[in-house]
């Protein structure tokens, strides 16, 4: 199966590879340049140590091996007109990328300081891991790039997002072999049971074998051959081994060898995809191909130093990053440096000006074929918007505050489904096999699960093309979506919210990207990534404490300001709205928590809509306040929180009926920030009006506490607000019981608002006592029972204390 | 390669097998009971509504998998006097863990009121999955579980951690083919390239395909076999496939398989050990073993109701959680439930008294040698205490303040080197490729890099046997010492800081076990998890942004205050004495995040003990407030933070001597907290000593600036507290740079000051222009050299205000 091949392809010729490597020692000679250089770029004059950088910094053991494949690709881009993307799963390889943009013209169009000249040069080189320059990385500065690649292990999801509804992409992955010891990774081989062989793009993973890491060698680089293809055909690929550099080798022999192969595994791909594409035409089942991958073993830090103070550098981790350290100040060393220039042999490359000769310039792609001016790593260029259909047709009937029950995620599901009707070819739902389970299965009456393996009877709603995706991993759902976002679509993963923590890492870095981005000008605006976490920490009554953690939120808020919102719509009609809104955003994270358990709805869809478009307001049927300054505020941020404050009310209009209250309702979490913290912050003005400044505040809130007090914390009412949540008590119990467990219960918010409110506390004794043993009443049922007591499981609102007063 | 065995043992005779299934029989029972039942569990009456439970819940699909696998392996180890610990991948199967407990008699001598008999079995039944009771997963409360798995992915990884350093010790890991689809799971395979064939103990994967996820099949299930087989020998393991069950096929039969392939793969164990001992007492080179791997093909929810309501139910996804669900009001669910549970034959099983019949209870292997039973899955007792050397005698030599430079982690090293040496069997130290990079490379002087691959010549302290563990891996790196820990034995992981975010939710899940397992009484408590987080947000002068992250700390406090710590020592001395604490202690997670760079010094060894028992203190030599109110205190925390604040302290001393300064440092993060909220929290009256009531008070930190505010609002002086720390600034750049894009560099400390103190303001504009006009002078010499101009980049104290005033 794997072929090591030996013959010169048909149609290249010596002289084509002999090019071919000049563009190679060219994209080389840039790339060392940047790490080593600040001035005579084009080493015009001997190198003395002010030529040199003070700092050096960057990764030269990776970067021989991007260009290496990176040329390759353009040649067979060129012949095929092929659109490509590339994924340098190596990220920090950055020089290798930003050369080759350089070299294909493309740096200069984004960047105009940076001509095609020996000026221009020289700013590549200067600028690279300079302060005030570019980052070290494959970063969203780099043209061509969708992945940064320092975080290590989502090159191959990367590609398959993008691939996804881009049938005319080859989407070429380069996948280091550290990168290759990570779980997220590890994970991805299993995308061909997803990529349709018509509808998608193809992805050709390329595991580029160096040997090292930082310090250590890679376990794949160190396990028999056999053993390194059965992994590959066990995953369902056709694997391709070449290996070539080692011993000296000359570099002519191994570019006719990696032409040959890149020319058949081109001709298979064609192949491949000619006969699904007769397969669907003919109304057969489109079976899944075992697609080619590359195996490419080359030595580490090829064509650099062989030897360093008496040490073994190429093909060793001593390459990894900066092979001669001290090239200012030990001659010997910047002599091995103007050396090791010198073997790419510029004169050949670059004219009197410094622009590549014409020869090369030639040889880059034409225009968006150019891997490093394609417009799928620009996902902005081809965005188009979501045809969003009307979500109030969904709206829940809602004759009065507390009717119901409906379950918010399943009224969400139906829209959805309009959603993705409307949408056929841009907008994608993962998740880990949980669409069902987050009460979404109204999807499944527009599409399916798209699914490339054997399919059988009693499947359900499984085919080979759908708009959903579910993989029992987290990562592989985050991943596939920012690969698809970046390249210009839209979608939404639904997840349970304990383990979207699973991903807290890849946030970051899709956080720092898009962070990044608003300072580019050529990236243009992507589609948000929307989260909707569901299954949520009060509703996991059959899985109990692992399951349980609100913590993402307080991940997210970590980030830029600019990027970040925070949802929390307490009933259908807001979840609607809510996620309507969220979908027609441009480089956000969305994250939108919501419950799937039927439960009672508060506001009309008109109400909804005002309330979401505001993030916060006081909800005037809960509350007796009459726009006066109120004796106490209840807040409530979140489903299960807002009905504990919403029962408190009733039992407070009950008992205490002449105290003021004022029922505040949060959507928009950001809102409870300071305006110059987050541009959705309240003014101190707006945020004293709501809360007033001196009145207790009982905050009812989702998750952590300490979240309400970081958002508030400089609010001039900041002291008296009290503040419930969640605080790690939970086990396998009933959904009341754990409001109980934590504090959170309509009886003890009553609890709190006796002990908070002057003058209450003496009077009303009997009361706060008459709470507790509520709440023992209650813990009683349910410890005998196995059930939440009937008043407050199906709480309604008290004839007495209906919510129209 | 893989065997379908169809011969019956040679040794066990069908009546044995029969006696086999008769147990597993009554596993099932026990299991259906936990599941249903709250009443009449020896079914001695005809089951009735109120019989039932009123809410079901629980995973009854991969139950009958699990029994069944425990079953088998009870027969070998009673054979063979073995060792044997059993991970339950599908954790969310507890009602079979806790069956096979009760049944070996483990589960009453833990829990005496749920004795072995009818009372026994109904106390069982009613508390699974019911509030007051347990948890529904294979939880802290399951006797012989080390491993939750309601968040799936970490099975075979914390088999393996169980192993390291247990030669006499089998580890069965049950891996569901969900669990399977995940990353951390996926990497895990790797695992035989790290465990030692002699000096550690034996993993047996058993990957356990049912077919179906909550609604959706699995991958693993959906491709050919020759995919499958391929894979595993990919991986590097010897797979033998057991299909079995299905289509109504007669246990008795499978049971015979079983048996057969078990006995198989029982030999080959001990003929791979065997060889591999041999090898290494001969003195030559021990190779990587072909372990075997089982795959077992069975239907999910197996023996249970075939269909239910016209939809089929065994084998297929609608058998995951319960497969009857209105027993209690739908009188033909439960005729079937009670038909179901019949064909198990109770009756057969256990006697009058509800007790199970002698010869069950025979099969079950002796004392600690059950499964349920073993101390391994309870490491507290088997817990020796550290040897832990003198770290004083590590001590960096500091005449005075700011001396220096040296690397804090560089100089923990030298003392974890004697510390491996000191512990060479149950201490080891898990890193991704970092160990070195992080500073620690002088344990290589005791020890090498564990790894069972190929070794080649230039390899770095690499060797088959060694403490340190090091794989490309971050949720290996955890879920490794997390297995090492729960069955006793201690260590460290020690990650660039950015990047242990990727084992937050693996951090969230030993953190919830930790939480259980103070109130449960047999559990006895195990060594802290260790962090040690390095290459942190301030030094990431080469890989820039993406590799900027502090959160990993605003994470962890939001779990139990019982069981988390965080350390910011600042300097060489602290850190030594901060980790020799840390080593000691259980039942903790310890977070300590030190800088690997050389910098200055600021405390004697005897200082830095006194100063990290106080864990806060103010430090005299910087501060000029002699004891009495300060105008201003300057707070710091964290080795960047605590220099900047020291070099703003110089400052004032030069531009404002008249100043009275405070300077705290903070090295145990929680003083800040109250002590009611954590056990090392500062009383008011302590913090108020330390931090005044109404001055202000400049907070330079290490992390994101709002946790030292959550940490505080409940402080009386906390309106005046200002937070100075990181905000998501930063890319590839100089460290001063860094600190200045942030504002927390020295000159924007001083104009905080300048800010906050009444009357400076306008009396000292000057200096505060001069500060503005220091830190341009920085920027722009950063932007021209590349460098930090010399002044900040080698601080030393002024002559002039040198730290001895």
């Amino acid at each position: 199966m794997a072929v090591t091949a030996t013959n010169a392809p048909d149609t290249t010729t010596r002289s084509d590879l002999e090019l071919l490597d000049a563009w190679w020692r060219a994209a080389n000679y840039l790339s060392v340049g940047q790490i080593y250089l600040m001035d005579n770029p084009l080493l015009r004059e001997p190198l003395r140590p002010e030529h040199v950088k003070p700092r050096l910094l960057g990764h030269w053991g990776t970067t021989p091996g991007l260009t290496f494949l990176w040329a390759h690709l353009n040649r067979v881009i060129t012949r095929e007109e092929q659109d490509a993307l590339y994924i340098t799963g190596p990220g920090h390889g950055g020089p290798g990328v930003v050369a080759t943009a350089w070299l294909e013209g493309t740096y200069s169009e984004r960047y105009s300081q940076v001509p095609q000249d020996a000026e221009g040069m020289q700013e590549l080189f200067r600028q690279f891991s300079f302060p005030g320059g570019i980052p070290s990385h494959a970063a969203p500065e780099t043209p061509g790039s969708i992945h940064e690649g320092g975080e290590l292990g989502y090159s191959l999801m990367h590609a398959a997002g993008a691939a996804f509804d881009n049938p005319d992409l080859l989407v070429a992955c380069v996948i280091g072999d550290g990168e290759a010891e990570t779980g997220p990774l590890a994970a991805s081989w299993q995308q061909n049971k997803f990529l349709h062989p018509v509808h998608d793009g193809t992805v050709l993973p390329i595991l580029h074998l160096n040997g090292y890491k930082i310090a250590n060698s890679t376990v794949l680089a160190r396990i028999p051959d056999d053993e390194l293809l059965d992994q590959m055909r066990g995953h369902g690929y056709r694997p391709y081994l070449l290996e070539g550099g080692f011993d000296g080798e000359d570099p002519m022999a191994v570019h006719e060898r990696m032409a040959a192969v890149m020319d058949e595994i081109v001709a298979e791909i064609a192949r491949i995809r000619a006969r699904a594409a007769e397969q669907l035409a003919a109304g057969e089942d489109v079976q899944r191909p075992r697609w080619p991958a590359l195996v490419l073993r080359t030595p580490k830090g090829w064509t650099g130093p062989k030897e360093v103070d008496g040490h073994r550098v190429e093909g060793t981790f001593r390459s990894h990053q900066v092979p001669l350290a001290e090239t200012r100040t030990n001659e010997a060393h910047r002599a091995q440096l103007e050396q090791w220039l010198r073997t790419y042999r510029p004169e050949e490359l670059f004219d009197a000006d410094g622009r590549p000769h014409a020869e090369l310039l030639a040889l880059a792609p034409r225009g968006p074929k150019r891997m490093s001016a394609t417009p799928h790593a620009n996902g902005g260029e081809l965005l188009r918007d979501l045809r969003l259909p009307d979500f109030t047709r969904h709206a829940v009937d809602v004759p009065e505050p507390g009717s119901g029950p409906a379950s918010a995620t399943g009224t969400l599901g139906a829209w959805l489904a309009d959603v993705v009707r409307a949408n056929p070819d841009n907008f994608r739902i993962m998740g880990p096999d949980e669409t069902a389970s987050n009460r979404l299965q109204a999807v499944f009456e527009a599409t399916d699960r798209q699914f490339i393996g054997h399919i059988q009877s009693g499947d359900d709603h499984v085919s080979r093309a759908g708009r959903v995706l579910e993989v029992l991993s987290e990562h592989l759902c985050q991943g596939w979506l920012e690969g698809y976002l970046l390249t210009g679509r839209h979608g939404l993963f639904n997840c349970y919210e304990a383990f979207i923590h699973i991903v807290d890492s890849m946030f970051n870095q899709h956080a720092k990207w898009l962070t990044a981005t608003r300072h580019i000008p050529w990236r243009r605006p992507i589609a948000s990534l929307n989260y909707l976490l569901s299954s949520h920490v009060w509703r996991q009554d059959h899985n109990g404490f692992s399951h349980q953690d609100p913590g993402f939120i307080d991940h997210v808020v970590n980030k830029k300001a600019e990027i970040v919102r925070v949802y929390l719509p307490p009933d259908a009609n807001t979840l609607l709205s809510t996620y309507d809104h969220c979908l027609r955003t441009r480089n956000y994270v969305n994250v939108v928590v919501a419950g799937k358990n039927p439960g009672p709805q508060w506001l009309t869809m008109d109400e909804a809509i005002a309330h979401c478009t505001r993030g916060i307001g006081v909800w005037p049927w809960a509350s007796n306040d009459d726009g006066a300054e109120p004796d106490v505020v209840l807040a409530c941020a979140g489903d299960v929180p807002t009905l504990e404050a919403v029962a408190a009310v009733s039992l407070l209009r009950r008992h205490l009926p002449e105290l003021k209250v004022r029922l505040v309702n949060v959507v928009d979490l950001m809102r409870l920030q300071d305006e110059r913290e987050h541009p959705h912050g309240l003014s101190d003005r707006d945020f004293d009006g709501l809360f007033t400044t001196d009145k207790p505040v009982i905050f009812a809130y989702h998750g952590y506490p300490w979240l309400i007090h970081r958002l508030t914390y400089r609010r001039r009412n900041h002291p008296n607000i009290h503040v419930r949540g969640y605080k790690e008590e939970g086990t396998t119990t009933t959904p009341f019981d754990m409001v109980m467990l934590n504090d959170l219960d309509r009886f003890h918010l009553v609890m709190d608002v006796i002990d908070r409110v002057p003058g209450l506390a003496v009077k009303h004794a009997a009361l706060r006592q008459h709470m507790v043993d509520e709440r023992l009443r209650c813990r009683r049922y349910t410890r005998e029972h196995g059930t939440d007591a009937p008043d407050v499981a199906d709480w309604v609102w008290p004839d007495s204390t209906g919510p129209r007063m």
